[in-house]
């Protein structure tokens, strides 16, 4: 397919203090934008400055959630070199998320062509300082003018590029979790193993709750049982439970995390009896009482791991590893970032290089 | 709260034939918007011309679902009047939509009277054929510029009207159903009690598969134990067992329908035994094979009533009522519409006249 370009005739001041980035809240000179119909298929794939989209009111996506995204990283690597982080996988993944929120599917290939060339276009947002990247968002919405609660017959595919701080702006530090009894995220049969926006709404208010009384995420339970872990907030969630790590295992309520995936891999290279099954909050808990819950931690792209220093479960607190970081996190965060920031080898080849 | 009319300079031709209206696709002269701010709450509510919005390619409801919504009927009744269909029950439960998706709560008087305004300024675009009526969408949709998963800072509350035609082109047909067994609408703890764009993502692929079949419509289980019946499609459903007509309770994971609050009041007044429970899948093939089961019938602002010829579960195909619409439907179906066109003495108050 062909990829027009227009470059931005007005560019924008770069952030000059990028401490102050925050996530998600500054945006690029340019974006990718590339539209669906019927008749056409994905057609007219460009590279457009930066700035509004203008849509009919009665656009589907306003009405029934037919919008699905992905979100991965650009990094400035030691070597001088703009890396991703296993990008074909986010590609990948918001294809499935088609076939979920019955999208028509993209080419997987072309996207990282046209993701590599804006981000080739836009390098110079490319934050510097450590922990700082381009957090890149893929979207997808529903566009045709139709209040019928159908399928969209028109759909348009979007990139745009932020450059964000560092997760943890005073270093790893362990969240305090918050487990979730009444609200529950997604189930079986749902929509929870897609990166569509119906989850993220659907989580609002459990976090806000949390959020009132000092925690800073929620972990699901199934909505079936209501006792077996799903994910944290937005992060797939894992315990180090004697000699045994454990993840819940992709049930099709929870999200197939790409950092989820490079953890087991990782952990397993390494020696550790890694489990991907059913675990039952009660489990936890009697590994609490027994001192065998060594310690848990969160993976996803944002945070990349997340250790976590407290769960609470109705009225018990749990202490986990004495609010510190544990061993095993503080080695998959290194090597993790090792990796994207090409401070260490990448034997596992996921480093992605830009130019 | 002060309202802002800016009236079209450019009226667009109103639509020649009514019996082509279709659903939701064409659009009148003029819209109802209003902001929120954290600083300045809901604000700014105008009346303007019908066109475009234009939103960041941020806008936190193109990522994460924080989207809601109503629908609702203006008709031109017999007496020349344009009436609503007991439209502060919507308003109602916009604000309990935005309760659980984490929206700010608008006024609902003042909603209603700007709507009330919005439609006397649009009057001459309430079709006047029968089964014809002005389709109303409320909707309210985050729209801060941020990536971050929380709830938006902004939002806009936008209504617009839609010209649109009988639900039933060629007469009150009974429809065939698919009883959903692989996939789940909504969930306890979830958000099917809300009119949220999320609900109606994950239930498109359902819809899509159980159409290449030939059926019109899924019929929704539970997601946790599925057996018990929820909803259909986008309706509520009720069932005629004998002497008794039952429809499912009010769970938490299905939509609180007006319609089919109105169905319940007007069958109990005529003496019916209405049960709102918990109603097992078994029992409704155990009541078919008995051969009680008399009726089927959904309830929504769109068909008003719609009856069902038949349910497919599994490998079961259950006719019901001869695949003729049953004594019960009809007369439900009559009255409503009757009060809703002023056609019958409206002995609820239902009625509301707009001028």
């Amino acid at each position: 397919m062909n990829l027009k370009i227009e470059l931005s005739q007005n560019r924008k001041p770069k952030p000059t203090d990028e401490s102050q980035l925050g996530f998600g809240k500054i945006f690029t000179d340019h974006m990718f934008m590339m539209d669906y119909t019927i008749e056409k298929g994905w057609h007219d794939a460009r590279i457009i400055p930066y700035g509004l989209i203008s849509m009919d009111p009665a656009a589907t996506c306003l009405h029934y959630g037919q919008e699905i995204f992905e979100g991965l990283k650009a990094y400035y690597a030691e070597d001088g070199s703009i890396r991703l982080f296993r990008p074909e996988e986010n590609f990948k993944r918001l294809n499935d998320s088609c076939e979920r929120i019955c999208i028509p599917k993209i080419d997987e290939a072309f996207a990282l062509e046209a993701l590599i060339k804006l981000i080739e276009i836009d390098a110079d947002w490319v934050p510097h300082q450590d922990g700082t990247s381009l957090y890149i968002r893929p979207f997808i919405i529903g566009t045709e003018t139709s209040l019928g609660a159908h399928s969209s017959t028109r759909y348009q595919f979007i990139i745009i590029l932020s450059p964000s701080g560092a997760y943890y702006a005073t270093g790893l530090n362990p969240v305090k979790i918050y487990v979730e009894t009444d609200f529950v995220r997604a189930v079986r049969g749902g929509t929870g193993a897609a990166k569509t926006g119906g989850n993220y709404a659907a989580s609002l208010k459990a976090q806000d709750m949390a959020g009132e009384q000092g925690y800073s995420q929620v972990l699901w339970l199934d909505g079936v049982n209501r006792r077996y872990i799903e994910e944290v907030g937005a992060m797939n969630v894992f315990f180090v439970i004697g000699d045994e790590i454990v993840t819940p295992e992709l049930s099709g309520s929870i999200l197939p995390g790409i950092t989820r995936k490079s953890a087991i891999e990782i952990l397993k290279s390494w020696g550790y009896q890694v489990s991907e099954r059913r675990l039952d909050i009660q489990e936890l808990v009697d590994a609490y009482h027994a001192k065998t819950l060594k310690e848990a931690f969160g993976t996803g792209t944002a945070a990349v791991i997340s250790p976590i220093g407290e769960l609470k479960y109705h009225d018990l607190l749990m202490n986990i590893n004495n609010n510190q970081i544990g061993e095993i996190s503080q080695r998959l965060y290194d090597t993790l970032t090792g990796i994207q920031w090409g401070k260490i080898p990448d034997d596992f080849g996921w480093s992605y290089r830009v130019k």
